[in-house]
């Protein structure tokens, strides 16, 4: 264990507070060594953390926090955060079962004012904390941290909108590490890179106090105040400042000397919205990261002394693998497909694909929305384009999905990612919601894959279908490990299939807990209740006869999936109804995620707490069949 | 009807095009007087259409339509457009059932290669045109006609931002008349205003060739082929220039001497992403639009000389204006209740609110991401923000909604207006999926309101509850007539109501489809089915115990909605499979809009075509009863 004097007897940012300015540089190499240390044994998000140590030192010493407003934008930045504010000992429980979750949660800490799994969100909440604050008459600051990917999203443009037309006093911190998960893209990317590279800031150093000058009034008082102010930072016509923001910048987000003054200025300030541009550097102040491509976003176990990762045993392929090398496959043979992803070539393996077809892939940044009507256009154009988005960010598209492509019929095919529960990540990442937002829209085609073979057939079901939007759901992780045909086969639209045969109880299955489905079969089969099993493969269009097969010649239906109410299950039981399916009698039984937010944990755990394991598929069976289930568990 | 010689020769573009360019000024009079007719007898969307006559002819006689893409976003700006593009005769019947679309729609043209009913879209859709013509190796333009109300959207940031990256030759016209629905607000707005009332545009008239030398090489190229190029714009450091744009402007989008020399060099430039800044006034040109303070946004059918609109009559009072009357009154006795639009302040009815209480309400521009979080981080100080937006218009905030709100429990409340069928806006506007996309989402209220006293007493109890989201829906149009009590009364959370007792027969309503449930029980009747009708009110919690006692007393429970599949009836019937409910043979019928987008038709007639109405309903319930019902019929 690193020697950590100084963090030792810190319990809270007040005893930060307490000490002088200059005990500051080692209480953050001691956070550093300390969060390298935490994450080292459990895995997690590192470089972001890294990337702020100091930010986060300066922005507790200088403002009162929890009173200030702290919110930081995208949890990855919030390790050290956890750190300063009583969580130091929890980092080493993070993203466990019961422990701390891997982002800032308002349920956690009076520290965490708002909770961000998804980016861009900071601008809106924090606007929003300021103007309450107005209406209440207080004084306190509020301080919204942002990395320079989050600000390829459009919603930090709205924000910044109403921001600066709204004039309320509001710090926005810029924290500009040139990467978000990725290397960022796009042009807002591009002229943050201009004005650090700009002569005005690569002289910062040597520049003396000539500017106070220049600044508007309220800067200059605290310009004032401390002699130090002039050191750290530049003001002009940026396009901050045509959008109503005061824009202070760039300051070396690693040197206090730097970060101190200008806060302590800013926070000073009475006037309107500032924007405080700071650069850093990801992965800063541990050699691994520093030098890996990635600077350790996210990491499993590793050594810290050599960095070396921790490597999970795979006994198959993972999903986002299969998709993409399908893709590829498919595009090798139709020039007309196209690859879209926003800022997650990685996470979706389009990097991959990327690599095969350079100008046919596109990483549209943290932008999911433009992403969508995007790839609308594109298919207007009469191309195939993949849109690759994780189900728990899709959600961002939604309207896109409903206006641009389903409305309009255009073929824009949708590669759902991280389908079902995700681990560690937890709620604000789970992909609960996508068959429900997706079914109910006319035309739409909505698939799952049960195993990494279907996933391979899905793709090309997606290359060959062009009548409208296709989407196709898989789960995180690996596969099943079941024999990968060397090309995908085209499925029939709307037509599931049988994959075991029984007489009393049928499993009717969307997606990946076919496996489980099989499983409890055989169970139930021990306990002589005959089971049949089914891949829905689609919930739109239904496999009506399919569905009138397993009610006509069954005493239960149960029908699974890995996601919330209003998806797949309700989609069968609305057909059933209209069809008249249900008026004999048949014991149908719904299995869906539960009507609550499941906390971060293996997965396993999640899928066992939700019930949608093979003991809860058995448990439901029973309890349908009541007493005579009772009797046969009894014999 | 006006003389209208030029026009009447125009049967498509090219015809346009075979004019000189000294005829194109008379043809854009009457193009101006032919929309003023036409809309005249129709109503429907006017000022967006008479600020945009001369852009519209500008663009049809220097661009190669239909190979050169021209997308329109909103709709609302495409009424000369689809003059001029052989739909003029179609006119006279746009917005009717069987006529035209009031909004661009691919279906209806080939001049409409995307279409546009929300805001913000365009220049998504056309970056992924250029991308494909560029990847086709054609050759063709491709040109977003954009507002500048529509730029306070995030997308068409996420679009700027990728566009300049990409560096795709694509044209973006900024159609910037201060105004979109009502005034923008906004930071961008006021920066645009700045553009325009700089001395540069001031002394545009004035101006000689000399800038000639300052313009890049490819734009020079264009200025030596035209003298009159360098009389149009200006160039120079703008905003739109940091996102990797070309700018040009701003210029007079009124005057064709203007228009045209500046279209012609944009089209025949080489490089990326050009955005010219057009200056046009919303209603230009017909008297009693220019003074209209909404500049005849839309209209119904108007009296041509005198500007004088036909007044629908009205026994109610519109839901609208019920739900923010009650807000009114509820706000003056608690001053936590804020108010978030959208840029819908009139059609939110919040413009009442807003004059009532200015400080507490807050028009975010047309920037829903944003609206709904900065209402949650008002939230999480304590405050009780009342988010009001369209449901078509909540698709864009789904993920804040899910994130943001949700998640965190915060308790944020949803007013969800135009919920179901919206009459002449059509598919692009209609409220089909809201009750899908909330009720899965864990601890979210979701209540719909029968009759307008319903709503208000919807109101108050979103003002009451607060342990989390919550949100009410309620449809276009006026009221029912029901007495409406001074004030709401607070509902029991997840309390339905019975409204008419029988014993045959049940139907189940969630919002304003109960008044002809209650005329459907009547004529039920009167066959000797004997009918109970309920109001659920909740679709998330369920009434358990009102669903048991349908269930369990009736023979057949019609479950009726104006909302697309996976919402309330779902929501039921995954509750009643859970609990059992339908293991002894229920006859139970879901009735939900249709699996399709139902075409623009007065509202009357699109729920009779969706079966929502009381012979729709009359109908499932003689279906469900089959032969039994035939029986009743016979006798």
């Amino acid at each position: 264990m690193p020697d950590t004097p100084l963090l030792d007897a810190i319990a809270s940012p007040a005893d930060l507070r307490a000490l002088p300015e200059s005990r500051l540089k080692q209480v953050a190499e001691e956070v550093r060594q300390d969060l390298v240390e935490a994450v080292s044994k459990t895995g997690g998000h590192l470089g972001a953390g890294l990337g702020v140590v100091e930010l986060t030192v300066a922005l507790h010493y200088v403002f009162n926090t929890p009173e200030d407003r702290l919110i930081w934008d995208v949890g990855h930045q919030a390790y050290p955060h956890k750190i300063l504010t009583g969580r130091r000992k929890g980092m080493r429980s993070i993203r466990q079962e019961n422990g701390l979750s891997g982002f800032a949660k308002r349920a956690e800490s009076d520290y965490d004012p708002f909770g961000a799994g998804h980016s861009s969100t900071s601008i809106s909440a924090g606007l929003g904390m300021a103007v309450g604050r107005d209406l209440s008459g207080r004084r306190n600051n509020v301080v919204a941290v942002i990395g320079d990917g989050a600000m390829s999203a459009g919603m930090a443009y709205e924000a910044m909108n109403n921001a600066g037309a709204l004039d309320a006093r509001l710090i926005v911190v810029l924290n500009d590490n040139d990467m978000s998960i990725a290397p960022p893209t796009g042009a807002m990317s591009a002229y943050l890179a201009r004005l650090v590279s700009g002569k005005t800031y690569r002289s910062l150093r040597h520049r003396a106090k000539q500017i106070t000058d220049h600044l508007p009034e309220f800067m200059r008082e605290g310009a004032r105040r401390t002699e130090e102010f002039t050191r750290g930072f530049l003001t002009g016509g940026t396009l901050f400042e045509e959008l109503g923001f005061y824009y202070v910048g760039p300051i070396d987000g690693h040197d206090l000397d730097h970060l101190l003054p200008v806060l302590k200025n800013v926070r000073d300030a009475t006037e309107g919205p500032i924007l405080v541009h700071v650069v850093t550097q990801k992965g800063k102040g541990y050699g691994p990261a520093e030098s890996s491509a990635d600077k350790y976003h996210g990491v499993s176990k590793f050594d810290v002394v050599t960095g070396e990762q921790a490597k999970a045993k795979a006994n198959a392929p993972s999903y986002t693998r299969v998709f993409a090398q399908s893709l590829i496959d498919e595009a090798r043979d139709d020039d007309k497909i196209v690859a879209i992803n926003a800022a997650m070539p990685n996470g979706t393996g389009l990097d991959l694909f990327g690599e095969a077809f350079p100008t046919r892939s596109f990483d549209v940044g943290i932008a999911e929305q433009h992403a969508v009507t995007f790839a609308a256009g594109l298919a207007s154009e009469g191309y195939k384009p993949f849109c690759a988005i994780y189900s728990t960010f899709l959600q961002r598209a939604y309207d896109q999905i409903v206006h641009d492509v389903a409305i309009q019929s255009l073929p824009v095919r949708f590669a759902i990612d991280r389908a079902g529960f995700v681990g560690a990540d937890g709620p604000t990442h789970a992909g609960s919601f996508d068959t429900g937002f997706l079914a109910p829209l006319p035309g739409m085609v909505v698939m799952a894959a049960a195993d990494e073979a279907e996933l391979r057939h899905m793709v090309r079901t997606a290359v060959v279908y062009d009548d409208g939007p296709i989407s196709f759901r898989y789960p995180r992780g690996n596969g099943t490990g079941v024999d990968l045909p060397a090309r995908g086969q085209a499925l029939e639209i709307g037509k599931g299939r049988i994959v075991r045969e029984g007489s009393k109880v049928a499993i009717l299955s969307f997606g990946a807990r076919l496996s489980d489905a099989l499983a409890a079969a055989d169970e139930l089969d021990s306990f002589g209740l005959s089971t049949t099993v089914a891949d829905a493969r689609f919930a739109k269009p239904l496999d009506g006869n399919l569905i009138r097969q397993l009610a006509q010649h069954h005493e239960v239906l149960v029908l699974l999936e890995e996601g919330a109410s209003g998806g797949f299950a309700a989609q069968v039981l609305e057909y059933m109804a209209r069809n008249g399916l249900l008026d004999h009698g048949l014991k149908v039984r719904p299995m869906t995620m539960p009507d609550s937010f499941v906390e971060h944990a293996a997965p396993e755990a999640m899928l066992q707490k939700a019930g949608l394991d093979k003991a809860g598929i058995v448990d439901c069976v029973f309890r349908a069949l009541g007493e005579s289930g009772k009797r046969v568990l009894q014999a």
